[in-house]
């Protein structure tokens, strides 16, 4: 007699990310309460399962939820509107100005929109930093997707609050609110070397140790932080964080584009995880990450989106082709990371980068978080491998289905767990809104 | 009383790519026997034109068709097939003992697959070179969009034929069969200077200025090709094919990646026009080209996809995206290649190189030729400015409606011309038929 769970779901291919990485044809997995319960070739799986729901796909191929290892939700609502310009130029001028008069409502709308298209292109988790957070993690619950994120400590007031202590202080509420949230967490989030003092930095180290939590912050994202880090602090942002013991296994390091070999030993060394971000490294023109040296040294490497301001997606299948791509020329060298360790770093580098090491791969016993495209696609056609046309092929809209915890979030156009047309209008307020501060600058 | 048409089209926003670059808020585009009769505000005027069909897009964005200035189509029988390896190891152990036993049937349907993608994601239009090309017209004509094309001419033997002459033969045939079609047209397709020799090019330039028809070769792909026509011709490629007389207004440079400040100079004078391949440059560690130093020069440049097996999307929307990336990166200058001037690429650069100044943009009077996307996207929200979202935010698969000569040929998921599951199938069986050849080596 078969046993029984809540949903039984068919697919004509599944590509697991388990240890062998494993693909399975004509594939179904059992989910209970959240959990896979059971996963292999339907014809194992099916006789042995009745689900209160059964899903046939059809010709989908499911894979793990993405990891989105480094974005800014709320920044949705900047994107398109200052693009092509000098990174200098173009915050000052166009992103601060706005920023400054942010609220609550703005955020919470502009991070909702950021999590719809998350989900739309098949991501189920995201690493998140910004302002006003409390509001990006009603967002988050709102979205049902997975979020580890934070308040962003400058050593300037932000429209968060006057002072970093304030933002620390938000963070351990947040903490508070939402331990034991089965989907989202907090992680303490510096914004960076360049914004913050020692003296702030030690105390994010501080309350990331006291309350057992992660640390998330930008470092190494172009030669020109590097330069400026030397002239205050006589150190080179890796070396500098290391000495204000910031580099532990429990820190996410975003970008990490300027590293010199002996800062990749460190990196190595440290149990960091440092997270990949090749759209905004390129639109920003800051520079080439060092993956495959990265990958070399066996450190597990994350892949974001970063902010729709520097992007203006946030779509992880547009992040793993230009990865992919990105490495290739910057090597010269057309089998620098193949698709298969890019593949990697969108799903359990990912899960390295959020500290969750559950996630990012389809295993009995496992979260059912889980995403799902159409090989019908005429840019999916014909099949030979999975992977390939994952990183290659796929633009993220064959998506159709996107769950978490079992949880159906997208499917077949729809959000399940908010009324899309309302945010559209919403989106559209905010978009009159920003056109008046920017005129106002 | 209103003027007659045969459709009137309304849209939230219209991008006319005209001399002005005018968008328009609240479009309508009335358009009659394939053209363009009128074109402005919907208030302006839908009050003075009666349409056989009225067709209300809503919340889309329409454009003028891309230009897929470089591509070949047939090669999506290859997607994916291998991937992440050495140029030659690629070519010499997976797509030349395939490609020899091509079929025309085979040629044809991976042709109409590659069409098929092109429409999907708004290309209306494109220059394309490979063997038995009477098959991808074939293709092409079922499709219903726009093609310049033409045999492939090698200095040995090809699945179309035995020698060079036969290529040259099958050329001429096809410009007599296809002389005032009026969307495909036929080019001379010498492969590239590596696989030719001066004879075989001076018969290709004869044979283009006999017959009036363009010229399209790869040239400058890598510095591998440039250091073997310095040993085996004594000459750089670019150099080499303008002492033979290949470089006149009426050619198209496909890749034109390893030029010469000089040679960029001679590129400039001759007229010729160049193809940028950024997707495949990168895959197959080519390098980057100098489209910024071209743009400068005021040389008009064309966006091209390359085949499916080195991209491998044909997706100009992620061409777009990624040109506009790699060049600020490459300039290490975030102002390199803003939006504006990669959709000029993507349009009227491309109608350049495909010898058809009418393309790439909508005027009155131009052919009706377009395409629309869906705004309630969630990645194209909020919307400041509608260009930087075609480059940056849109992945193409927003296309709702694509159009040539007036006549809708992808609409809502539809193929309005061919029969998409029998394309499917047909697909499965060249997959199966591939992974045979493939095994025998």
């Amino acid at each position: 007699m078969p046993s029984s769970c809540d949903l039984l779901l068919h697919a004509a291919c599944v590509v697991t990310q388990n240890t062998e990485r494993a693909t399975i044809e004509n594939g179904t997995l059992a989910i209970d309460k959240g959990v896979i319960v059971a996963l292999g070739p339907r014809p194992d799986i099916a006789p042995l399962w009745q689900g209160a729901r059964e899903l046939d796909l059809g010709n989908m191929l499911v894979l793990p939820g993405l990891v989105n290892a480094h974005t800014h939700a709320a920044m949705t609502f900047l994107r398109g509107l200052a693009d092509d310009l000098p990174l200098m130029d173009w915050l000052a001028e166009h992103i601060f100005p706005v920023e400054q008069h942010l609220t609550p409502e703005i955020v919470e709308w502009s991070s909702l929109l950021g999590y719809a298209e998350m989900l739309r292109t098949g991501a189920t988790a995201c690493m998140d930093m910004y302002i006003i957070e409390e509001a990006v993690f009603r967002a988050a619950d709102t979205a049902g997707l997975r979020c580890c994120g934070g308040e962003a400590v400058f050593a300037f007031p932000s429209a968060s609050g006057p002072t970093p202590e304030h933002a620390l202080e938000l963070t351990r509420e947040l903490a508070q609110r939402y331990r034991g949230h089965p989907r989202i967490s907090v992680a303490v989030n510096p914004h960076s070397v360049y914004t913050t003092t020692p003296e702030i930095l030690g105390r994010c180290r501080d309350l990331a140790e006291e309350c057992g939590l992660p640390l998330h912050i930008h470092l190494a994202e172009t030669a020109s932080e590097t330069a400026q880090c030397l002239a205050r602090r006589g150190k080179r942002p890796l070396p500098y964080c290391r000495d204000l013991g910031l580099l532990t296994p429990n820190t996410t390091l975003a970008h990490a584009v300027d590293l010199t070999d002996e800062e990749l030993d460190i990196l190595a060394e440290s149990g960091a995880t440092p997270v990949h971000n090749p759209s905004s490294n390129m639109k920003l023109a800051s520079g080439v990450a060092r993956i495959p040296e990265m990958l070399r040294r066996n450190i597990p490497v994350g892949l974001g989106t970063d902010g729709a301001a520097s992007n203006n997606r946030l779509n992880m299948f547009t992040e793993m082709g230009r990865a992919a791509l990105l490495h290739k020329l910057s090597g010269n060298d057309p089998t620098t990371l193949p698709a298969a360790l890019v593949l990697d770093m969108a799903t359990l580098g990912g899960a390295a980068a959020l500290h969750r090491p559950g996630l990012g791969s389809l295993t009995v016993g496992g979260p059912a978080d889980l995403t799902a495209l159409d090989l019908s696609a005429p840019n999916l056609q014909p099949l030979y491998a999975p992977v390939s046309h994952l990183v290659y092929a796929a633009t993220g809209m064959e998506v159709g289905l996107t769950m978490v915890e079992g949880e159906i979030l997208y499917h077949d156009g729809v959000f399940t767990r908010f009324d899309y047309s309302a945010l559209c209008a919403a989106m559209r307020d905010v978009r009159d809104w920003v056109r008046r501060k920017a005129e106002r600058g």
